[in-house]
């Protein structure tokens, strides 16, 4: 019998509105055996992105949604610590969605190794992975980018955002991002190099981004909608292009805003503008996963494209950290160090 | 000095809602002579459409407004009655914008001679012209219509649904169009061959169509807006697509509906579904052109598509017809025979 402890994060109700503490439970259970023909993960980093959210929902979200009493799901990059598995040994890194838990069973279905060597391990739920994924979709194939195009991009800071911004940049065109907090801001413009970026929280924001954007807008990168959604759409030119990758700031509403309904002023702009408003996940591009590691995995070689970690530590502080990142408090990837990584310089 | 007289339709003020009489003002002034490279053409079909109650308005529309005093714009079908042009004789068939007006002078450029033996000329303006253009161009390139789509019109038996519900008729798919009294929807099921028309006067629409799209919609050609639209968007299946034609239903909206702001629900459909929604015009489409006239005149040839003209005599009934337009009461493409046409067989 094993002797460790697993520490698992259940959901424990669904969320009404913005999830509280006691939407979740932490309980401890053995961590399990692997049979035959399966292998035993120890979580290292666990993934916290927006999309959780909508898994949370009693309702219809694009990923089934986690049942009560459930494991939150979760990508996450781990260690095989006892294998009966062909193509798994122990000690190998690998990256797999074994959700909000320190340790999992796998028979090896859905799970890659990882070599430490080539990239750092963490980066495979992040600028290698489905977030780094997402922007190179949703900018490429699903926003087709095109030469000339102005792209703003919100969330610039974040995960996607980020690599949104970069892509684009290093593509040669003119990039603004929208982020929270100054920090954020003066990162996004000096360290990512976009030419320019505007706070959410400033109460100028639809005459800051306006400046920001003399051209106007050719492809807004959606991920928050509210305020920004309603700021950009008056900037955006003939033919924009508005991939929805996600509106963090619906997530937690609980109604609907109040009148007038905007819906036939959003349409109209749509027909007068000829505007393309496509709503898209990264499982549905999975045959640019070559392109993707190819490119980004070379720019990130070369120094052109740079990423930040936020890495909070403890699966006991998933549901806080979680909580701020639905705040925007994190500050690049947000990640959980559930338990020692090994390939670690530091 | 001419001695013909040319009645003229001048839009006199900028309608505020449902355009009325007094918007518009008729005028006679003796037809213009053409001068050196020009050419006098006799208006025989003026077309009416929705599209013209945008460029009524002073604000932003995809073509440019008319101006007070302006003689209102139109696709017009007319005979050539004296020419100082090479490439133009007396007695030629043509089409142009002339507007709504009995004669007009043009240089030559924009104007197409049509050949009476190949269709009847009236349907350059109809289903051979810029309606049926942008049912071709909507449903197939803006709307990529797919294998097995299941496909929703709006305004169904008017003249772009009718030619988008046929087409996709016959590339093998299920069509249920949307119209208004029952006689149009008989029209659409027994005449045009869709698999169901429901009627958007019913109180129990969005059920209706429920009923009538057991598969849900893959692509709907949205030229309406308001509660069709809002009926429609429940019933959208993943990866949906929905060019925006028209929104006659808003057209005349002189403030926004009641709240709530149902564009957050909206866009969060767009992410869950992954829908594509894209606003287009025709003009943008013109390289189809070639392969329009081929596919969709070769199948009037064949009797595989219909069409249906609502024609209305006199220029002095256009105002009273475009005001029935905009309440739904043409049953066909709306035309205007502003002068005999020595071509018809009647």
């Amino acid at each position: 019998m094993s002797t460790r402890t697993n520490r698992q994060v259940l959901l424990n109700a669904h969320p009404v509105g913005f999830p509280v503490d006691t939407d979740f439970k932490m309980v401890e259970t053995p961590a399990p055996e692997p049979g035959d023909g399966e292998l035993l993960i120890r979580t290292i980093y666990q993934s916290l992105d927006p999309y959780m959210r909508g898994r949370m929902n009693p309702g219809l979200s694009y990923t089934a949604g986690v049942s009560l009493g459930e494991v939150m799901g979760a990508g996450t990059v781990g260690q095989v610590v006892a294998s009966r598995h062909d193509r798994f040994a122990e000690g190998d890194f690998v990256l797999s969605s074994n959700g909000w838990q320190e340790y999992a069973v796998s028979d090896g279905r859905g799970v890659r190794k990882l070599d430490p060597a080539a990239a750092p391990i963490s980066t495979a739920v992040g600028v290698l992975g489905m977030p780094g994924m997402t922007a190179y979709a949703g900018l490429l194939e699903v926003g087709e980018l095109k030469d000339g195009d102005n792209v703003v991009v919100s969330a610039a800071s974040g995960a996607v955002g980020a690599v949104v911004g970069q892509i684009a940049k290093i593509k040669g065109h003119r990039v603004v991002g929208v982020a929270g907090v100054q920090k954020k801001c003066d990162y996004v413009t000096g360290e990512l190099g976009f030419d320019a970026c505007v706070s959410h929280r400033s109460d100028t924001l639809a005459d800051d981004l306006q400046v920001a954007c003399p051209d106007g807008i050719d492809l807004y990168f959606e991920n928050v909608g509210g305020k920004v959604f309603e700021a950009v759409l008056p900037l955006l030119n003939d033919f924009a292009r508005m991939p929805v990758c996600g509106r963090i700031a619906n997530y937690n509403m609980t109604s609907l805003p109040e009148g007038p309904n905007e819906v036939p002023r959003l349409m109209g702009l749509v027909l007068v503008k000829r505007l393309r408003i496509r709503g898209f996940i990264v499982y549905d591009h999975v045959h640019l996963q070559d392109d993707f590691l190819r490119d980004v995995g070379g720019w990130i070689g070369s120094g052109q494209l740079k990423y930040r970690e936020d890495i909070v530590e403890g699966i006991e502080n998933a549901v806080g950290a979680f909580q701020g990142l639905l705040r925007g408090e994190n500050f690049g990837k947000l990640l959980v160090r559930v338990s020692d990584d090994p390939t670690s310089r530091a």
